[in-house]
């Protein structure tokens, strides 16, 4: 192990160095510098100045800071990547949940009956309810989250959900193209030449993601080309909802695209597998949205052998996934999934930030961006090991202790 | 709706009473005054008095109190009571966690690591491990905990283990028969001798309960039904671990002694559910060891169908169940053993009290001790909906604000 270090970002008196000393497991995922893929450290310090990570080496070796925080044997990790949420709406759905987990009938409005809820909402009210679900999930360790529209499906809604989102994060994705607007229910050609014109125009200065739901009964494979390239065309990049009810063209759109990643990826053929593993495309799974709506879920085993790289997240959204909490994604993953809790964990970090294109999160090594999440915990494995019990004991996103 | 008073215990002026109101939703479990199984009550108010609830009614017609609290809308509902938990011990067990869910050969010593770690601890290791988990659980909504010995394994260590869960909890159950002890491993009679005798002796007057590991490789029939009649002898109340990793004679043990509870039931004949459903036995089923060891789940349908009585607990313990979350049960228990999310949070709380033998306890109604959840949501459905997000808003022990 060397120790590396960087020139730190300029500081300000208001804004003390720190050293983190006394760090029982460090989960760095910076692989030339710790063991195995998760860059595990042991006996490690970590000196944050600025915003930035800007050392990282043997506790012994330490440069002086201005504070010193002792982590009293716990685990350090980066902070959680939850790189799929869809967190600008109102209302819940908590009749229609209720109903499908005790097999009663219920006419659900399914994402209808939030576009109501979400339309009928001032700014102020989707503002707050943004800004709680940022903070329950930072509070759980999460330090950068993705944010689309979908919930408002006309012009006027949409750009509304993407500049209040942009607000709060600068992972915004406009889906506009979540499904057909129930205005368009006759004409789904007409939403589709909206959602690539005018909505599209009035969204793209909030967004920097362009996504869509490509399935039976949302938006077919041409379809989900056209509203991709358009987004393209306008500057953003394509993520893709795929593959998550059925077999489809998704996969295959996003990887043909260079989409940053493919999500739910439940039904995969083998070329789909292939597809995904030779490109540069990140499978992510939603294991929320299995759990919650009793669905089989996602097999990460078989992405991950066939050397794709696997994100997981959250897919916070009141409808078929309601958990903010990366921590029970993982515990999901490994129970269900086939995945080990070293993989869980990077794909909730590292696999997330892979899948946002962010070199500058999900890693702890010197010019990262200071997201630190201190487990109550020895090891990183806990947060499978000890599934649903809150582990956050401490939270610095970009350098900023926020718990 | 009727409303409906009891005197108060006295107060003292250190402990002023107060009034709930603003609560949006109320679970009881008292179906004498609310609606269905869970006593539901909207607009409804609660008053407090010396650690214990001394008025339930209808906000507009609530009486004064000292203080009030205002719930905001969110719902309120009976603290959790977990009954069944193995908090005293040192060590944890997080590389044979690892190893079994990354699919790895591992020379798992088992339960018998963890006694190696309990003998070897502390006193005050104990004690201060001990408290950490209960004040892990309050923070979770638990205001009861069952604690069982089973890591000392011998005279000594037994009884130390129940003197110092004595310090924490009156439901402390003497379960020498966890597994033979290492040092009878040749002589498993000597060693049910030993805890009919000498043990029981040493550890009787800290314990409520008596307990037996019922299982292959633990203890037979015949074994089971010496150790939980010798308790019984000695005042203690029978429950009982059955049924768990295959069809055994624990259930029908337990009903016929009848034991306050049958722990586990994941393998049941017809006779097994028929003969729970004709008793007062519960049926205490435990999905965190299901989860955590990735086996097939308890069928809680089939035992609700026949009529018996369901409690879900934690079983927390370092090997094969290490969470501490009521809420993580109840929505495993919704997701995968057929349970609606209002039985799961009747199973949680009332169910509890019943495998408790306490009227006390896992309801709110006069007289009751004052144990409330309130939870960061409108509703006791998101305990389900919202899986691994930490919902806890404030907890009441026997009517101390403890967060
Ligand atoms: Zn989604
Ligand atoms: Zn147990």
């Amino acid at each position: 192990m060397s120790t590396h270090s960087t020139t730190a970002a300029p500081g300000s008196p208001a804004a003390p160095s720190t050293l983190i000393t006394g760090i029982g497991s460090l989960v760095t995922n910076d692989t030339a510098h710790g063991t195995g893929p998760l860059g595990l450290l042991t006996d490690a310090a970590v000196v944050i100045d600025a915003g930035t990570v800007v050392w990282v080496g043997p506790a012994g070796a330490a440069p002086a800071a201005d504070e010193r925080f002792d982590a009293g044997g716990r685990a350090l990790l980066p902070g959680f990547v939850d790189s799929h949420a869809h967190l600008v709406f109102a209302g819940d759905r908590t009749a229609e949940f209720n109903a499908r987990m005790s097999g009663q009938a219920y006419s659900a409005g399914g994402i209808r009956t939030t576009v109501a809820a979400t339309r009928a909402a001032t700014d102020a009210e989707l503002d707050a309810n943004l800004a709680r679900f940022v903070r329950e999930a930072l509070h759980q360790g999460t330090t950068t989250v993705e944010c689309k529209s979908g919930y408002g499906l006309t012009v006027k809604d949409e750009a509304r959900a993407l500049r209040i989102a942009a607000g709060h994060t600068p992972e915004t994705t406009y889906l506009g193209a979540h499904v057909v607007a129930p205005e368009f229910a006759d004409d789904p050609a007409g939403y589709v030449d909206l959602v690539t014109g005018e909505m599209l125009d009035a969204c793209a200065p909030f967004a920097r993601w362009v996504d869509v739901f490509c399935e039976n009964g949302a938006f077919d494979g041409d379809q989900a080309r056209a509203v991709l390239t358009a987004g393209v065309a306008r500057g953003l990049t394509p993520r893709v909802h795929a593959n998550q009810l059925s077999y489809g063209p998704g996969v295959q759109l996003a990887v043909e695209l260079g989409a940053a990643s493919a999500d739910h990826c439940t039904h995969l053929t083998d070329e789909d597998v292939a597809a995904l593993a030779g490109s540069a495309t990140v499978a992510t799974l939603l294991p929320g949205a299995e759990f919650s709506t009793r669905a089989a879920y996602p097999d990460a085993r078989r992405l991950l052998a066939a050397g794709a790289t696997v994100a997981l997240s959250t897919d916070c959204n009141p409808g078929s996934s309601f958990t903010s909490s990366m921590a029970f994604c993982i515990a999901v993953a490994v129970r269900e999934m086939g995945m080990t809790p070293d993989e869980a964990v990077h794909a909730a970090t590292a696999g997330g930030a892979r899948a946002l294109r962010r070199p500058d999160v999900g890693l702890i090594a010197p010019g990262a961006r200071a997201d630190l999440l201190l487990l109550d915990a020895p090891s990183h494995v806990h947060l499978a090991y000890r599934p649903g019990v809150p582990l956050t004991a401490a939270v610095w996103r970009a350098g900023v202790r926020e718990l």
